[in-house]
């Protein structure tokens, strides 16, 4: 199946094609970009020599669509919204990783994107998609919104105990931290290395975009006040944790909890519950689809504790992305994602 | 006066004497190690040529109180509990840096750190000294238990709303980062080089031996529940920031809760609160004695968003320790401590 | 065909467990430790849940030979000269990591690792492999001596002009740099995270064991005089760079030098040198088993600059003895080698 | 005295800053930016928050001259060459940090930094001031012109085996290897975090402006061949390592050598020559105005390496410039610059 991917210079764009180079049923057709089309994407990325020897071409969506099956929208948002109905029309399946389409409710988007939001019709249209979450959702449609990379790692840590209803209203606050590449290429005096090397901050205080898509998925799941959400800069490329706590209805036991996940994620490939004790780090999932959980339960507080770990650009962004693009095609789910964490 | 420092070659000991070689009035007389004695300093800690020529001296608490009249004990939790006591006999004055003598309640520290605690008495005798919060208390002793690096950050992060009353009870929790300096010069798999870095990670889930430290001084403002308290390890070196989350009881808003910060804080040298909509990040304290706090309040769930960020070995400890040693002596509170944060 | 890994909690073992896993020929059957027989890997390397499921096993020859087809020996010098000839008596094919079987002069060996040789009849049977130099080797032979990681980057860099007579007698100066898994785990005050982190420091000044390793290829390509080559610690997990310098005999511009580059290397899947101006970052080649080069000319000095990277644990190690493995077998050369570069 | 420093929003000027600060005998009068006039310092670095409670201001030389005694530039190359004349003319001292004034030939300049070279009249006027090397010229002058960070470290490194005639025409290569800081604050595609983090990257391969700086000084030294100068980009901040390779004319021993440095630098407070057998590494130095140097004699090969540590922006930059101003000035030449290395 062919695959055209826009926005290809960017890293989420850079991930794509590590993955589609070598997945059994995507072939990369074409690479996008609207800025530096004309050049050899190994200018850009000198990594990709060898591997994909294509020229960026011009973002113009009847071309696209005469060349490409399927293609993979790695733009920031607000561009998404100009690019994605354009292919569609054209009849392209469309998988969008960029914020433009996820909140259902346009006004959520104008006031935390500040941003226009696209219209409704094709927000609708729209289907949100986590497999582990809604996978049936994704088999009947040809545009995939993908998920957030925070939402992604939070969501999937508090299903579990929000559709099993253990937790109590108004008592959900997650302090989430991730690596730098999160921000992208933007040059600026805020994401240059001498800024963030050997630092720590918090940024978005109480009003990060992505706020507004867990809380949607919460509230279809019965959960209905509003979440604390904070994010972090971590010094490090890749990856995200999500430390996330709530209070408990009754009392659960550790083991108890963890069996819960357990049962919850059974059939889950790209979910991994650890053990009794046991929390993961950012870097075991490293260049992987995995995300990993670590479940505690202080009987001090009556709280739970939910350590959830990705690889921001793979399940956050890119890997989710392919996933998605396999259970919409029919094909094995984890077709072409099976990356062992590069450790270390 | 003539200054100690026993455990020099761990990195709160290196702390100490880049504080007190430039001090103006304390001399740093001898340094005590137990396991390098005989070897000179400069053998360990290269940086210290030209600035520190002292060979390293057995710990003998005798030999120790004829030479120095303060002295700092820079040693692990374990082992103070058997110097500090010598010391004070022999008529030394004593900051101790270590763990052991914080906790009031012994079967606290038995059940959190897991050794067997210091005797009673001499607990009972060591003066838990946070100038901004007990200055008073510090006066008139000569045995100082110097507070741990997360309940520094904490405390002075929750004071002014604990004091004043503003939050509810069983509603705070604590998500605390670290740079990997907390740990010390312990060797094993896990403080190795490729095991920390661009990695996160949580540790000790629920169970960090400062919990009740913080509980205690928390309980003496009339705040009684237990708090949630998690720590993370930072792909840096130094530096702590704690995100501090709780529920106001009563509508206030972010200029206000400020207003309440500046004004709680506004005699302090070391307490530096920014100005509405800015938060610290921790390389902006970097080898200074600094805490720098940002305010948040999230109207949406109505709870407090306090960020509170210091340099782990200087608010965090040595820099602490010789605020206090400033105080009990009756010298300048800010002597040689004038560090301005090392910034990028 | 069914491989054994011998120390596979190493980080060597650990990245030649990621290959093996994907690979479409091998089939790990079985993993060994010194230390940890008894343990799931799991516990040791959490990352590797759900990918290798397998116990650590004793290091048994006899058994081993029982169960494997082919053994990879990713254990620290001075083990392999113990185990290797064991597991050879008991007919399986090896490819042993260590530095134990590269030196044919059995007295470099003592005189550059300080240990004990191991005997001369095994040195001599085991074939020093680097494939794109010495190939044909490779294809007749059970027991391979995988090349030492800077040995890679520095010869690969080093063959074109060594091999085509460009390069003066005793002009050759090689630094070089590495990110801190070649240290490998070994726990001390110098491999811990804070006294390399944000730190940049040479080691092993003129002494380094890969030296003679170095000037044994280049003396049987006829360069008989010896090196100048020093190593550098880098605060990063992965990847090296050799900057290469060495006086040219006659003029050559640099446009002829990389054609003789392209030329050399024409037919070589894992090396990609860069165009005119263009030169390699580590992080270009993270992850993946390629060698990337650029090429310089000084015309004011009339030397030449050579920059090679590779990433330390692939080309350098477990990558380069799977290629080698590859070759022994053989299958496709680049079987299971497929690596993009894991970028940003 | 009163200083004021220009271009006060750069990382040179925040370093300079803190030294000033805490200064006996200067005072900082007034901060002045191109761009951020009318800011508060604190705006665009709030770790100067109670520390620098200055008031950016335009760069007017005529009101600088008025308002300050002496003033350091820490502007970019091609701006000094503007403002240096025009300060001077109005009576004002000034040290410049740029390079615009330190290459004596200025078709050299127009070469290497491919920009208009000053005039030569005011580039006559200036002195290039390394303290160590030249400082009886700095006594009666009132411009300085501030060496560049890495012929700092090299010509230190350099100028003991040098000026004694100990090495072979044509023979030295020079590696080098610098922290992030020296690229300043541009924001690029290639300076921002994701792109240089994990990775070890050379820039202006045989390229580098610093080249003729070096030359210019090594010729006054009677050593007239071009030399060997590649630059990389290490992974960290702060810090600045070369690796110098020489040849011998005739045996030295390395215990010899060691000798010859310590004779050389015996009266320097800021040079620390390692004992035989030690090398410094960067963090070493890391805050402090100390170059710290480590000697080797390989005799395989005949030849020397020196490895000669700084802090950039101190010994590199702002503390040098400081150092410099000292001695024009007639103070102790150390005053206010008695930082202990910041470590770990």
């Amino acid at each position: 199946m062919k695959a055209g991917v826009i926005g290809a210079t960017g890293y989420g764009g850079a991930e794509l094609l590590r993955i589609l180079q070598s997945h059994p049923q995507f072939k990369i057709e074409s690479v996008y970009s609207s800025s530096q089309q004309g050049k050899s994407i190994i200018e850009h990325y000198p990594h990709l020599t060898d591997v994909v020897p294509l020229t960026l071409e011009e973002i113009d969506p009847a071309a696209i669509a005469k060349k490409t099956d399927i293609v993979f929208l790695a733009t920031p948002s607000g561009i998404s919204t100009e690019i994605a109905p354009a292919l569609l029309k054209e009849g392209c399946t469309v998988i969008d990783l960029s914020g433009d389409f996820r909140l259902k409710n346009i006004h959520d988007y104008e006031k935390w994107y500040r941003k226009t939001p696209a219209p409704q019709e094709w927000v609708d249209k729209a289907v949100y998609a986590m497999p582990e979450l809604n996978r049936s959702d994704i088999k009947d449609t040809k545009f995939i919104s993908n998920p957030g990379c925070y939402p992604t790692a939070t969501l999937l840590g508090l299903a579990p105990i929000v559709q099993n209803g253990l937790i109590e209203e108004s008592s959900i606050i997650i302090d989430a931290k991730s690596g730098v590449s999160g921000a992208g290429q933007t040059a600026s005096f805020h994401t240059i290395y001498n800024e963030l090397n050997e630092n720590f901050k918090i940024y978005k205080v109480n009003a990060h975009q992505h706020i507004p898509e867990i809380e949607q998925m919460l509230s279809g799941w019965g959960y209905e006040s509003p979440i604390s959400f904070n994010t972090h800069l971590v010094p490090m490329t890749r990856g995200i944790m999500t430390t996330i706590y709530a209070s408990l209805k009754s009392n659960v036991s550790q083991e108890e909890l963890i069996k819960v996940y357990n049962e919850f994620y059974k059939e889950e490939p790209f979910i991994r519950v650890r053990k009794n004790g046991n929390f993961p780090a950012t870097k075991e999932v490293y260049g992987s689809n995995y995300c990993d959980m670590g479940i505690g339960v202080d009987t001090r507080t009556g709280r739970v504790t939910i350590v959830s770990v990705i690889d921001n650009l793979m399940k956050g962004a890119a890997g989710q992305a392919v996933q998605n693009a396999n259970i919409l095609c029919g094909f094995d789910e984890t077709a072409g994602l099976h990356f062992t964490p590069v450790y270390p």
